[in-house]
């Protein structure tokens, strides 16, 4: 066989739930993949930290713990990397890309930080990077943006990226349970980790929102200037005051254009109507809009997570990689041809919920509505409840700037009409 | 300027409502566009039947009736092709790919008809050939069945590709008006022709699933097997009985394989409960659901018509035909490698909704049964009604095969008990 001609090379790094879920796919469709790419393909080898640990769908013969060594085979031209984290991986991706092989990961956290240096490698080294399965799993997501998209002007992405708070925040809603009892609840039923930082504040989120920015903006993203809030502040009380106004509670991933062009990416929990699509995206589902100048509102919703859905993603990339191998190109580049300024959330337009306890007392509402206008925030519904020690002003504002919203908030907590700020949540969602 | 680094040339064949808004946002977005092609591109002409007309956004200089001559200028490498119907655009587009240029087209009737030779021809002339805007307008949808899925085995497609007749279907449900009063409504909106046959017939619903299935199963659609049931018989009595049952009528385009591996393809009016998704896509928007093994479920959301979501997915196409041409390279061959049979209907498992007006006297609901249970055929629900004249049995159905639901219906229409059988109906979308 000539060398042009040799199977298609694969090094597995990672054999963990989607590693071996992609392991079993690739074997049990080998022939009909073959056809797809029109050429034979193989796994090279399978690299793992623990090499005595037996692994169903995945040969013995091929595992090893040297995955530097397996990366760097000469019979490898694809890495796929489903190792994690963003120091052995980064190196390992880096190193594959430098020597000319093409790489596909799930790993979001990488793609986030080093994206853009990433595809410049593969650019400078006639490789391809894909990464499909690093943001809302099996939907295809990415490729849209990179091409679909390509002649229109993307304004907003919007959605839920996150199964894990997304099953905590759903189960929350319809058990009234507390966080705590949701989050034990997502860890016995294997939806969050032991430890789960990196989904409930909000971390994995901002790390995909990052990427969705940098891809539908074509600029590189001020990671710095990413506004993070997770879930884990939430209360059974905020998810019963969004219930009673017709409202759920769902941990919203953001990146947006200001009118300014600029860049405003934001993870934070967000009230949105009962009756908008997001708010039937249940356990750990992901729902994903697009606003387009020209294409208007678009909406991809599916698995955002586990093996087997996300293993359809690293396939398909594999696939297209492996059919450009065949063809001898490479897939189009990724650009940040476009140097826009990232803003912190204080530039974005956005609407406030503000639930306040109040002094009982003639006024309140005047003293109330005399803060929000010196800061030009319009209110949109305002209805009071309750008397003596429990009065209450539940209201939700127009769009405002979120810096003139959070500077109203601020001078409410000082106006002595004001017993106690009780809530203050975003809006998304409403028309 | 050298040969390679002129700017590339499109011929704009066709300046309706689809073509104009094309031509304006190439005009409105060239620098932009061109960064991201990475070369300079212009209009070279724009092909129109009637030069006399004056036409927004299009200079003049450029308009020309030979359409023909402007699609073999030497200045032209790729032909944007929105003519529509299936006599000259076959011409033009076929001469376009055999002269190496490549083609962006939104003509779902050419493509359903002939796109298996199209490609061949794309093929062997190294030319592109796409139509993102062919089925579901702005929604990215042959990309992600192109390229995102090929690595997993797509089982179903299954949506609302037909944005008139879901405007009809919605605007009866939603007034409670009579086919035709919806029909004239949709006319003086613009939302139907004056000429509403291919739509209301199911034909572009019909030609839209034959393209899904092509590219979802990878093989050719034999479209004399294709099964086409348009809206023209559904009665405002249909609606009104699906509501009261929790079902909304919509007209669905499913493209499906068979266990045995055959395709089935059917356009047909169906049940749909009213808590699904597809239930609430209204008037002109568009969603299509994908079943893959792998990915599980995922559904796509947005416009399918209209002129500038329309031309959002042509520049799209031509910004990635037009990279194709920089990079020497071009997009993936759509292959139908695999060779499978499509079947009819009948050969598809599907629910029924059968509403008998029937004789008042005992017995009756076992002798209906009976009927359903000689085929095979398992009852869901079934609900006695009324009395004397007007006692009735409504019914529906398990999965069975279709050709034993309409077996079952046949023998209800000649059995002594059934006076009449009000309705019937294909239910989808219950879980």
């Amino acid at each position: 066989m000539s060398e042009e001609m040799r199977p298609i090379g694969i090094a597995l790094l990672g054999a963990g739930v989607v590693g071996s879920a992609v392991a079993k796919l690739l074997t049990e469709h080998h022939d009909e993949l073959a056809d797809r790419i029109g050429r034979d393909f193989r796994i090279v080898g399978v690299g793992v930290r623990d090499k005595t640990k037996s692994r169903e769908h995945i040969d013995p013969s091929l595992i090893t713990s040297d995955v530097q060594a397996l990366a760097a085979d000469p019979a490898v031209d694809v890495v796929i990397e489903l190792i994690g984290g963003t120091d052995d991986a980064a190196v390992l991706v880096a190193d594959a890309l430098k020597s000319g092989r093409s790489v596909v990961t799930a790993n979001k956290a990488l793609i986030a930080r080093e994206g853009t240096a990433l595809h410049a490698l593969a650019a400078s080294h006639d490789a391809d990077l894909y990464y499909e399965a690093a943001v809302a799993g099996a939907i295809p997501l990415l490729r849209p943006l990179r091409e679909s998209f390509i002649g229109d002007r993307i304004t907003k992405v919007l959605g839920i990226v996150n199964g894990t708070t997304n099953f905590i925040l759903s189960s929350m809603t319809e058990h009234g349970t507390t966080y705590d009892t949701a989050l034990a609840q997502a860890q016995a039923l294997g939806y969050a980790e032991a430890d789960p930082s990196a989904d409930v504040l909000g971390l994995d989120s901002a790390a995909k929102a990052t990427t969705l920015a940098r891809l539908a903006f074509h600029s590189e993203v001020d990671s710095a200037k990413v506004s993070v809030q997770g879930i884990t502040s939430v209360t059974a009380g905020d998810i019963a005051a969004a219930k009673a106004m017709g409202f759920v509670v769902k941990l919203l991933a953001v990146a947006e254009l200001t009118p300014q062009d600029e860049i405003v990416v934001r993870v934070h929990p967000s009230l949105v109507p009962a009756s908008h699509p997001l708010a039937s995206v249940h356990d750990a589902f992901n729902a994903v809009f697009i606003n387009a100048e020209a294409a208007g509102e678009v909406m991809f919703y599916g698995r955002g997570a586990g093996g087997t859905p996300t293993a359809s993603a690293i396939i398909g990339d594999f696939v297209t990689v492996a059919r450009n191998i065949v063809q001898g190109s490479r897939g189009h580049e990724v650009v940040a041809y476009r140097h826009l300024q990232t803003q912190t959330i204080g530039a974005a337009r956005t609407r406030y919920y503000v639930n306040l306890q109040v002094a009982d007392q003639p006024g309140v509402l005047a003293s109330i509505a005399n803060v929000f206008a010196q800061r030009g925030v319009s209110i949109q519904v305002v209805r009071q409840d309750g008397a003596g020690e429990d009065a209450r002003i539940v209201l939700r504002t127009h769009e405002a700037l979120d810096r003139d919203l959070d500077a109203t908030v601020a001078a409410l907590r000082t106006l002595p009409q004001v017993r106690e700020v009780l809530g203050v949540m975003r809006v998304e969602g409403e028309r």
